[in-house]
């Protein structure tokens, strides 16, 4: 769920003076020669003060500077990328057959009138049917009525940041992904960033490492009012077992918070021990909101399609329905799914499309296998990449931005530092899976040769 | 841009009680029934007050509720909607062939590689450097690093709003799309609403009737920060002519505010007198952000594809860009309109493509005028209609709920109140141009038959 294009295109470090933007441009404002009246050279608006604090941005367009430099110093570079969790092979031919058709479709009345126009904000009811019976029908009793189908993850994300309102004390793992603390800082839950600790203030920061098998200790966020929890986690991999499922659960419905449990690579769990939903898990529906994402399993990234479970019985203190809120904040903020991507969406889930998601699934899984094996093999300790598309590899509390840049110089690899993801990621390099067999074996060869221990 | 679908799921009356709504139902909460620990009944998060002051939700299920209560007296009534502003006919077939061969492309390497991962979350530039081509290079500046492309003009003005914050004091024409209220309320600019006025306080209601030609006085949002100003205007069908949008630029730069100019329907204008976007008049790019929408072009309106221009030259009072905190806000909060969207996207703009949403809006506009001639020949002042979809008819001051009722009983046909778009649009019905031809023709019959003077 995290990428390269969230991170370099958000995040810019200066305004109009980073180079490595896309979108924007050293150029003067243009205005016309003959102006009638006096024009204001600027609006009388004040700037969002919490837009003003988002800061993370100093660190990812990094990135792209120092590969970019790479490139410029040895432009015959055959760079790699294991930086992005973009996913990179095609989408199967059942789902792409599906979604042509769905396109055909729009081109004849019958089809018009079937999809064409408005649907659902909260998504076609085949899809919403489609989506209980394959994640939630077999261990879980949510329904149809509670799924919201969305343009995907990151952006229910933001819209739930909308929906709670500014001023809420929000948790998060330490490392996680970005966007969680990103959308935090631009709807006004954080009051100030300290530098030192390279952390929000307010933000309740929840260390995950090796020494507690990357589960954190809930204690820290006994205050908060929102936690987000991500599991199989980016970018450690680490799924969560059952029991610590259980101890989350317990420990929201003990305390009152509502747990944003981020789902986007369930379908990557082999472990029998980790819950494939937080559903599972008894009392979750009082405490759980989830989001998940076709994003990784079908290659989605670039179609957009999720959806965000909200159950019957989530409440806010004053007993009222968090489901009735979101279904409003849907319906005004967002206007439902792409039509074609809910085909997509229905052809993935039927059982040739399902067949060949988990082929799908399963190659990305045997690169991260691949990966972890190469550096265990090398010595390091490496944890993830079972139960997840991510390798996060120990680099002894190195300095993660200093490893990134030895990789890069040396194998032409981009990975990413997992400073990145928070300060409890420094001595950490994430690897993503994502990746053509070739320039992963490629990839593998030249690490091999270069870091031998 | 507005559409049945917004306002009966988003604006529920009561809380679970609505048998209207698509989405909630009766059910109970389900809880599992053995519970290790205790369980919290509700959670401890307390309720976004914003969310609580949505009151416009009162309104428009109740069309919902009478078309039902009119279908359950009588079975057989052939119901024809002249009431939403959702697009009936079939997407032309080169767009359609264009979005198909997207699909179809995601499903190779080379394709993939090309479109089917991440986007940038401005859109395509191809996208971006069309539409330049087709809507501003001739007559304006703007280039294709102010173009923002996303998933629509409803998803965008909530992500504007999320970007300038909490507070802010917005004024609206009135009447207008409710999604500029609704989502003012949502993100803190609302203090209180006034049953008796009907209105939200600290929001601007600009008065657009005939007696000032549907352009309001200004001088009331003299202290405003944001207006909103849609041209051709939903309900009204009003084109603002070029004079009229020269007086709101200039008041905006003399003033402070940022206009969020909404020409979802721009291309509808047949009136040379009237730009068909906002920067043809000069000093607009310090002031407006402008936002359009394929929707009501291409019948995209359940693929979800449009855009919005953020000038470079506009500007916050600390002189910061609103661009660039835009482009941050997209970034965090959105991640790129679907691929094969913009697949179709780009058909829509190549000559083939041009020429046949031409064609479509014709074939609304040609709805349009037989409508206005309609109720003209039966003796009503008919407003709109030429440059826009909507036809907005003057009831002479008559409640507009009792004539839509009146309508709905004796000709089976659904419309809009014109008091489901603000107060000041009590008196007129909303009738909209989007209907099959054949079901037109049916419904003028029938119109004819009642409503002879």
């Amino acid at each position: 769920m995290f990428s390269m294009t969230t991170s370099t295109s958000s995040l810019l470090g200066k305004q109009l003076s980073s180079s490595s933007s896309k979108h924007l441009t050293k150029e003067q404002p243009k205005r016309h020669d003959k102006i009638n009246v006096k024009v204001a050279a600027m609006s009388n608006v004040s700037r969002n003060p919490n837009m003003a604090q988002l800061r993370a941005g100093y660190l990812f367009p990094e990135i792209a500077r120092i590969r970019n430099a790479h490139l410029e110093k040895n432009p015959d570079a055959k760079i790699i990328s294991l930086g992005i969790g973009d996913t990179t092979e095609p989408i199967p031919a059942p789902i792409v057959s599906g979604m042509a058709n769905a396109a055909l479709a729009l081109g004849t009345v019958a089809g018009y009138e079937k999809t064409g126009g408005y649907g659902s904000e909260a998504g076609q009811q085949p899809l919403r049917d489609l989506i209980v019976k394959r994640f939630y029908s077999e261990k879980t009793k949510i329904n149809a009525s509670e799924i919201f189908v969305s343009d995907g993850s990151k952006c229910d994300i933001s819209r739930m940041q909308q929906m709670f309102g500014p001023g809420r004390k929000v948790a998060v793992q330490d490392p996680a992904y970005p966007a969680y603390v990103d959308s935090s800082v631009i709807n006004g839950h954080c009051t100030g960033y300290d530098e030192k600790t390279k952390r929000y203030e307010n933000i309740v920061y929840m260390e995950c490492v090796p020494g507690n098998d990357f589960f954190p200790n809930l204690e820290a966020a006994k205050d908060a009012d929102i936690i987000f929890f991500c599991s199989p986690n980016n970018p450690t991999g680490a799924a969560a077992t059952r029991a610590q499922c259980k101890e989350l659960v317990d420990f929201a419905n003990k305390n009152g918070q509502i747990v944003i449990y981020d789902a986007a690579y369930a379908f990557y769990i082999e472990n029998p021990d980790c819950p494939k939903t937080i559903y599972e898990i008894e009392g979750s529906e009082t405490c759980c909101i989830e989001s998940c994402s076709f994003s990784k399993y079908a290659g989605f990234t670039g179609l957009r399609l999720g959806w965000t479970v909200v159950p019957e019985a989530l409440k806010f203190a004053d007993g009222s329905s968090v489901r009735f809120d979101w279904n409003r904040c849907m319906c005004t903020a967002f206007n439902g799914a792409s039509n074609v991507a809910q085909g997509g969406g229905l052809a993935a889930l039927s059982d040739e499309g399902w067949k060949s998601m988990q082929e799908t699934v399963g190659f990305y899984k045997e690169n991260a296998k691949m990966l972890k094996k190469t550096f265990e093999e090398l010595g390091f300790k490496v944890y993830g990449a079972v139960d997840a598309p991510y390798v996060w590899v120990d680099f002894d509390g190195r300095d993660s931005w200093e490893v990134f840049t030895e990789i890069l110089t040396k194998t032409d690899i981009v990975t990413t530092p997992g400073a990145g993801f928070g300060p409890t990621g420094d001595g950490f390099v994430r690897m993503s899976a994502f990746c053509h067999r070739d320039n992963l074996e490629t990839a593998i060869e030249r690490l091999k040769k270069e870091f031998a221990k």
